[in-house]
């Protein structure tokens, strides 16, 4: 039961060879979501080892070149392995028209449906038995979105022993796993917690970029497991920050705090600085549990069951 | 007086983290002249440290994804760092609407000369005062050009100690840079052998890829100093090869071995080889100063005068 996220690309609108563009692979259950696809991403998917075939879902935050310029390579490359799956992109703006303009459509061996978000508040843009995928707008010079993804409420766990002893059948079970009771024939009422565990927790990461700071963004990314948050800058350049629709360091660190999230990544940071320490320092004395990402970082959730009830 | 050539992308359709797409750099005389640019091209540039602002030329050969892809990420690069000098592209094929399908022309901060290219037979399509570039049609399964580039030719160098020793004035070395002999006023001939030295020989590269082998090539690619082919397949795929448009191993050499070319350098090797020795092999069999390249190989044409005729 997998929950990871690889990172592709950490830099800002400059990519350099040690830090690409802006792209990270979700990793929920072996089924991958690859948010942003900045240049160079097939050749970062090659290199830390994740399969073409397994990605369906790609998620484009905005239109600056920097997020979405891999698409070309991608698509074509997918092409060229004979894809034959179905594959979804979302994105704000005609995108489609972008991708179109450059590739020629007949010659795309699988077929691609653009999905063009355009709407105010959170909303869910996919949803599986398993997983649900939301997107609300950001703050930037353009339309952009955030991702959250994060596992459905799951059931409790039957104790597998429980079945031959109690002669458990599937609606009992079904019954047990959403937290109800049993009564044996000769009457005796057995305990939910004597026949199951709670269930694990629904794990959670949230993606934001590229953003400048705003009310409402608390709101969206409260209590997740991973929040990834744009630090284009230190604290010093907050004018620059406002003028370019970015955050520094310390807004990055306001919203964690503030939203009471697990753990903090950030990135997207600006080639102005030849070492990130500074960010990450600024960011780290606000926000303990931050990290400050490099390309090929794998950040994992791992399971963790709920507690029962008193 | 440099002349060298730096691989930023050996691969073919397929990049990897060890192998880009397509891009060559041709440094001549510090100008220094983009050769196609696959996907991560900027990338590349930054990692072998090749200034952006001395790019003023980029030839791209055809619009197949992995010989232009990256100059999305070019242009806005150059933009983003505020780039004021023209940029000239020459290609075949709609390029223009592809760029600005994808960004926005009024974003861009310099002027953008597109250069469609069109014709049959061998044409100059660059001159200045010491380099030409030339370029002319292959087979491929779209329109697609090669670029042969060369000093021009170059006037003798005057021996500096015989100006003061004879008096010689501007006109006079004009003419001695040009061959003539010279007459002093006592009516003294003195050889233009013993006032001049030969001239450095012109030097000349050509990049030739993607093709299929034609007559033809060979008259453009004559006497090159170094040829650069593509060999995307070992000689026993010749059929895939025809098929696709491409190259093998021996299609390569029986080039360079029919129009004298002094080296020959090898790429666009196809990503089913997971060691590119059986290609290099079976052309260095047939053409000895085979070079198989690599992404950061530099390969220099050094400085050789010409002979005094006898």
């Amino acid at each position: 039961m997998s929950f990871n996220i690889t990172i592709l690309g950490s830099s800002s609108a400059l990519p350099t060879s040690k830090r690409f563009s802006s792209a990270h692979v979700v990793n929920i259950h072996e089924r991958f979501f690859l948010v942003d696809c900045g240049e160079g991403t097939q050749i970062q998917l090659r290199k830390f080892k994740i399969s073409f075939a397994k990605i369906n879902h790609i998620f484009i935050t905005h239109l600056h070149g920097d997020h979405f310029f891999g698409l070309f390579g991608v698509i074509s490359s997918f092409s060229l392995l004979g894809r034959k799956n179905d594959l979804h992109i979302y994105s704000p703006g005609n995108l489609q028209n972008k991708i179109y303009s450059v590739i020629n459509k007949k010659e795309i061996s699988f077929n691609i449906f653009f999905h063009r978000l355009s709407h105010e508040g959170k909303e869910v843009i996919y949803e599986s038995k398993s997983i649900e995928v939301s997107a609300f707008p950001l703050k930037h010079r353009i339309e952009t979105y955030a991702y959250f993804f994060k596992e459905k409420h799951k059931e409790r766990n039957i104790i597998k022993e429980q079945i031959p002893k109690y002669g458990l059948g599937i609606k009992d079970i079904l019954r047990i796993k959403q937290g109800k009771d049993f009564i044996t024939k000769e009457g005796k009422l057995i305990k939910n917690t004597d026949l199951s565990v709670p269930p694990f927790k629904s794990r959670s990461y949230a993606y934001c970029s590229d953003t400048k700071p705003f009310n409402g963004l608390v709101n969206f990314v409260e209590n997740v497991d991973i929040l990834y948050h744009e630090a284009t800058f230190a604290k010093d350049l907050k004018d620059i920050a406002e003028i370019t629709g970015h955050s520094t360091s310390e807004d990055a660190a306001n919203v964690a705090n503030k939203a009471n999230v697990k753990k903090l990544l950030i990135g997207h940071f600006s080639t102005r600085y030849k070492s990130t320490n500074i960010i990450y320092e600024e960011t780290k004395a606000l926000f303990e549990n931050t990290f400050a990402i490099n390309d090929g970082d794998v950040f994992s959730i791992p399971l963790e069951r709920e507690q029962n009830k008193q």
